[in-house]
């Protein structure tokens, strides 16, 4: 029951010129589903990724960073889903490698210029020969307008595909940018989520893609959570196709560097809030934000313990007013010179704590009222300095208990 | 449904000379229910204590560190169940010292001779009149043979009293030990336990029971969780009444001072785990041991990342050897620098991983087998060093979020 979240219209994702995504039914780990997504990007187009910080990282992972830092352009991108290909040692990554130079033998180019990426259970070997089998249908499949099937795709646990779109005018010529992205459990980014992809049509120095990329995730799959369990196959690939046709961006920091951030960004972030949204058992969308912090890597610190509690998120989903629960977690959070007495606490427009202690106008039933809504936004006050961050989660629910203890079943 | 846990019998506890217990009904939250404690000192005990490392820590644990390190003699605890004090600022300060000066008064003793201790609810008003209008009963039922009906009287979602006793010879001179605690949820401490109390009547210099207490807790409850919510309440007190009439110890080092601290361990470990059998919702006890590291730190960084995932857990839970989660978290514990290929992992006898892959003679339905089991062991290799170190926790389970969910109605 994703929190207001609905697949977006296949029909309103803009295609990007240069890329082509083609879908097939491999039957990696079940049969009848899409499991196999191939993009295919044409000649020309740049492309940057950041990848998690498990230091259990996928075979897949690890050979997208070599391919990345190879030299030779990235001509595609082959995804499965259904088995993470992680916990699979030297032969994982054999598997990872064949994957990799089968595609490359189907589109006549080199292995270096294939990302694998795979999603699904850990440790279990990844099923090579029917990948392979899956291939030549992928590619006869491949078509620009296939953004939407692929987002369904590439889903494990996701109840909603998550497909995004926007455009912008650059030096006359119009931009597109769409992104999807997949996960729902074991969310917890450390430099990007599970699957993301954002594509766009802008012309951009190739140099600059991996640190956007990198910027990109930090103000969105970087900042959400579900169960704060960090994957091992965390991936995010920024890709630019360089066929709109206005002078290339050679700098972030100018006018159209900026532009083209700003709607990247506002395609990431929507993809890994709608990761939030569609999180294992999901009922409420919660944001955290914390304020009057010394520096921004505080404020996420105590974010981040309150977006983890099992109590605070037991507590949002049976809609309890028991606040004590997130004054317990910004104590515990790793500020050790943090004074209590100067704590403040609001749930949307309600002042609850202050001083370290309850707000003498609080009211339970005011409590009570923002925590049976949707959304929630937790605001925190920790009164040492001007620094914020904010970062979004959901609540912990009987459904998160089912769905993670009956997953391979 | 506690794991392979059940209250000692209140006749196999040992009365600690000069220690007597006092319990009432005071209507602290519910009516009907013990929740109101003393614990009486004769003239000449010693007490230590250790306390949450909660930068939010409640009222009473202000009050507590203030009068350990008074100078007076401790001649009383009082100790109530159904409100924490925490969360309350200034005002709850005021009702936790006005706890001490009542009974105080009764007693006849200085207030800051009193250590207050509150579990339960945070952030409401603790209800101090109803505190001193049952102070009298509590003081008049105060007897040495009370050990099982105040731990039973501390509870709050916990379904078994914890309550434990050995008993060792030194110098001649037989010493008992008895302790008793609480806890189920909020339950990862950091220096104690939610609450924690071990009381011998050996004879020990006063100045070692500090360190002391902090030793044990080290091996003790700083090694269990529940959901990794440090509590604002922790608390952990060690008494010494100096009554069994050998030579006073006043080294550790000396073979006594490793005969009684050994004795105080075994009381303080059981009472430990006694927390996460009984842990909220709990169907399984796991010792998570991780071995190979280049310190102790490391190794216990590690364990907890593997007791605290709830994809861990609830694999527990569900009796399914979704191993590579465990994987996941060791990969994402936060070791920069760990080499994934020297990873092993055994469930029990079974050797699941080694080189960070699955082992080639691991069959599923050997995971299966120790799943199913009530208590599991998951020792990890790190292959780094020859540090080690051992966590208890539970597994995560529907009524862990029923609990909590509904905790307060």
């Amino acid at each position: 029951m994703p929190v207001n979240l609905t697949a977006t219209d296949p029909a309103q994702l803009l295609p990007v010129a240069g890329v082509r995504l083609g879908v097939t039914q491999a039957g990696v780990r079940k049969a009848g589903r899409d499991d196999l997504t191939v993009l295919l990007l044409d000649e020309g187009a740049s492309v940057g990724g950041v990848f998690t910080q498990n230091r259990f990282c996928a075979a897949p992972v690890q050979v997208c960073r070599e391919h990345l830092t190879g030299g030779a352009p990235i001509r595609a991108i082959v995804v499965n889903t259904g088995n993470a290909n992680a916990g699979t040692g030297e032969d994982g990554l054999q598997r990872a490698r064949a994957t990799c130079a089968a595609l490359a033998g189907l589109l006549h180019i080199e292995p270096r210029q294939v990302l694998p990426l795979s999603t699904g259970v850990i440790m279990e070997p990844l099923p090579v020969e029917r990948i392979e089998a899956g291939l030549p249908a992928a590619i006869a499949a491949a078509g620009a307008d296939q953004w939407g099937r692929a987002a369904s795709a590439i889903m494990t646990t996701d109840t909603v595909p998550k497909a995004f779109s926007t455009k912008l005018r650059i030096g006359g010529a119009e931009v597109s940018v769409t992104g999807i992205s997949k996960g729902a459990g074991m969310i917890r980014p450390n430099m990007a989520t599970m699957l993301g992809f954002v594509a766009t049509d802008a012309c951009i120095a190739p140099a600059l893609l991996t640190p956007l990329a990198r910027e990109l995730a930090e103000g969105s799959f970087n900042r959400v959570t579900v169960d704060g369990d960090t994957s091992t196959n965390d991936s995010f690939l920024l890709i630019a196709t360089q066929r709109a046709g206005h002078a290339p961006i050679t700098s972030l920091a100018s006018a159209e560097g900026q532009a083209l951030k700003a709607a990247l960004l506002d395609v990431a972030r929507r993809l890994a809030q709608a990761i939030v949204r569609d999180g294992e058992g999901a009922t409420k969308f919660i944001t955290v934000r914390v304020e009057g912090g010394r520096d921004t890597a505080e404020c996420r610190q105590v974010a981040y313990a309150i977006a983890h509690s099992p109590l605070v998120k037991t507590a949002f989903f049976a809609s309890d007013p028991n606040l004590g629960r997130i004054l317990a977690a910004v104590g515990y959070a790793g500020i050790l010179d943090l004074d209590q007495t100067r704590i403040d606490l609001h749930l949307d427009d309600v002042h609850v704590a202050t001083g370290g202690g309850r707000h003498p106008a609080y009211r339970e039933e005011d409590g009570q009222r923002v925590m049976k809504q949707a959304e929630i936004t937790v605001r925190v006050g920790l009164g040492r300095g001007a620094a914020s961050d904010t970062v979004w989660t959901c609540d912990l629910s009987h459904d998160y208990v089912s769905i993670n203890a009956d997953y391979r079943s």
